[in-house]
């Protein structure tokens, strides 16, 4: 995996986009702006209709040369030929998820401590999702804010590369770039936000 | 796939069985009692911890030669190693499950009208669930429930072996065989009854 994919990582929120469609459409928005990969998240919906979802994702990110990783759900990812699977620590164990996904496919799990940065095999999982950096409302079974102290003691440990996560701002970004991730992954920052693009723009516009 | 396994088909309830320890001793007494196979389903727990219950039941089933299906999660099946999978119309579809599943995996397709059975393709499809007999508890988001004449004329459509769900009770059994359905799965007949073996014993000689 090429590391400058985690530049700006948006995850999709279906509430905030407005439903299938408008995620599609934020999707689309944010990666002719310069988004570099794309997350399918919706954790309250039945998989037909993730998979469907995906597939719509797919037909517009291919075009662009952005990457889809699919949210918790290896069958999905696999199911419809997606670009990665991002895993929280009480989903499939990486091992579980390799063995079963196709070369080459990115694998992405979510660490909030040392110790889980310390368990990560670099063998098995291409990135890591540090955070959440901030609390936010929407991810509300998330671990504990681990503020930017948490998140230099994390990145610093990785075995891989990483993307930082949870309530980041715009005028958190000098200080999360300064952890030495690799990116930040946002939500909110870009999904239901008035000009997707506009603010995917003004995002990529601060990670210089 | 031989249809006698489903004779009496066992799907576990996580609440009825009192949790993960309470669902492995279910099924060992219910398998060791004559249940033909068993189901893991527990739609509201993680991936991780659905995993490891599959392989506690694999370890107890494998040894008395009694197939473990899992619900809805073909990553989670094919992960364990189990007998196979059984969706729901909002699932996966058979054709994105069978790309992904072993060669020899069973796979199940829950049908509640004619509609849904007449789509049902015997080349992807092993063995359908037909269903809500009766409304039930145990099962919120069912469809409604369809009675004898509903499971009649569905089972006589299906083009491949069935087997009864929902609600189902043991002064049911004769209707239910009248149907010419391979067998009844049940839940709450096995699942937090005082004696799971005898409830199965029961069960058991009725279907004959």
């Amino acid at each position: 995996m090429d590391k400058k994919i985690l530049k700006l990582y948006l995850v999709l929120d279906p509430d905030l986009c407005g439903g299938f469609d408008g995620m599609i459409q934020t999707a689309k928005d944010a990666a002719q702006a310069g988004a570099t990969v794309v997350q399918l998240r919706a954790p309250d919906w039945k998989k037909r209709r993730l998979a469907a979802c995906g597939r719509e994702l797919l037909k517009v990110l291919r075009p662009l040369g952005v990457p889809l990783i699919v949210n918790d759900h290896v069958d999905v990812a696999v199911a419809i030929g997606a670009d990665g699977v991002h895993v929280g620590q009480d989903d499939l164990s990486p091992e579980d998820c390799r063995r079963q996904m196709p070369e080459g496919m990115i694998l992405g799990l979510s660490v909030s401590n040392l110790e889980e940065v310390r368990n990560v095999d670099p063998a098995l999982v291409d990135y890591v999702g540090i955070g959440p950096i901030h609390n936010t409302s929407t991810k509300p079974d998330a671990a504990p804010a681990i503020g930017f102290d948490g998140l230099r003691a994390i990145v610093s440990t990785s075995p891989c590369p990483s993307v930082a996560i949870g309530g980041i701002k715009t005028r958190d970004i000098p200080e999360v770039l300064a952890s030495g991730t690799d990116g930040i992954a946002v939500v909110s920052a870009i999904c239901g936000q008035p000009d997707p693009s506009v603010a995917t723009r003004n995002l990529l516009a601060l990670l210089v």
